[in-house]
């Protein structure tokens, strides 16, 4: 009787124990394979299958997987296992995984800029402190002193000009505070453009989540689970807690 | 006996115990006068002398101290000290706190590009991680990563396109994370400017320190003394070990 064996490295056809005939995989057949073996869908076992129109399909027995032992199978079983392991690995990136990383980036943004605000201010004080005590928003301030003279910004705190405590430094300094400070601006923008590729992502991977609790939200959600698949896992209690975190201990 | 004295309010002629003649200075006098006060420079003395040719330039005595604790000077002279404390609060900023703050904002430009660059790397590597694992410098991968293509990057480390366990990504995903890089790039671009300006003006304003250690660390020294004031007071022992703090501990 002639039966028909499929594996990762290729398909076989046995006659009681003896291989009369084979088609190994090449590299390519491997990657394209690995999902059908043993439904006679591949073209490899639909060719011998018509060669050997007796033959029939079997799974894995115990003399098969004798068969395939031998040291000449060990080498193409061992690299069609890295080829399909590595596409697996390939194919479990997910949606979700993206939008962690993006939502983790989104929040060191956050810390970072408001270290570099800090720091902005403090340097930014020697020259002109009364308009810095004035302005408590971080990214109003820097837009400011981008934008406008010592002078339009002492008026719009309405400080007289020589009275000021900040001291006159030259031009060559305040370029350098100005380039730190543009360096923030462009920070900001670049948060904003995160959380509006996060928002999108989240809207068109994860309508349900996005609606019950908005893309931020969600997200944040989502990478504190880890993923998808872990919060989808978790009982509604523990999720509830999720966004609690801070507030437990 | 005409005496004439002056302080930060103004310029007064007495006869013995008697107020005979003032001379009272607006704000901006009190501003430009304060540091050359009872030297007959200011143009208010010069008056005063040359309208009471017989009065004596006198230091502050007790009795006329005890005149201005009059309630009617008690205004004038918490304004005028007012105003000169501000001037002098203005004066006192000197290059090396520009510096300070110039340094302090490179360390941290530091921290964060090396925060970003893990971050970037452990999102990209999701996507293409046999690229990320060969180019060990943050700054070039960046660079790279901005400026080719997945299947160039590939050769590049000699993978094939076929083997790589990235997964396909987006174009949205792909360019949220070149946005994020290119945030780093202009990072890196823009601690470069602030090491220029700092080594300018180190060179500028302390040829003598950046001459025997460099700007960077005559700059890093200066940011742990505190200033150039506090430095040149230290023993030279402790200058020696500024430098060691982290091995001393």
């Amino acid at each position: 009787m002639k039966t028909i064996y499929t594996n990762i490295i290729g398909a076989f056809v046995f006659e009681d124990s003896n291989l009369v005939d084979e088609r190994l995989f090449s590299k390519e057949e491997v990657r394209e394979n690995y999902g059908n073996l043993g439904k006679g869908e591949t073209k490899q076992e639909k060719e011998l299958l018509k060669k050997h129109p007796d033959a029939k399909a079997i799974e894995a027995t115990q003399q098969t997987l004798e068969f395939f032992s031998d040291n000449r199978y060990l080498e193409k079983l061992r690299e069609a296992n890295i080829i399909i392991t590595r596409k697996k690995v390939s194919l479990s990136v997910m949606p979700d995984h993206l939008i962690v990383q993006s939502i983790n980036s989104m929040d060191e943004m956050d810390k970072i800029a408001n270290t570099m605000a800090k720091r902005l201010r403090e340097w930014y004080e020697l020259y002109n402190p009364e308009f810095s005590h004035n302005i408590e928003d971080h990214e109003k301030f820097v837009k400011l002193v981008l934008t406008k003279t010592k002078s339009e910004l002492l008026k719009e705190v309405n400080v007289k000009e020589e009275e000021t405590m900040g001291a006159e430094v030259d031009d060559r300094d305040l370029k350098a505070m100005r380039e730190f400070a543009s360096e923030l601006d462009a920070l900001y923008a670049a948060r904003k453009k995160q959380a509006d590729y996060i928002t999108e992502s989240m809207k068109k991977h994860y309508p349900n989540i996005t609606a019950i609790c908005g893309a931020m939200i969600a997200a944040k959600l989502l990478s504190i689970a880890g993923s998808l698949q872990k919060m989808a896992m978790m009982p509604a209690s523990t999720i509830q807690l999720l966004g609690a975190e801070k507030a437990l201990f």
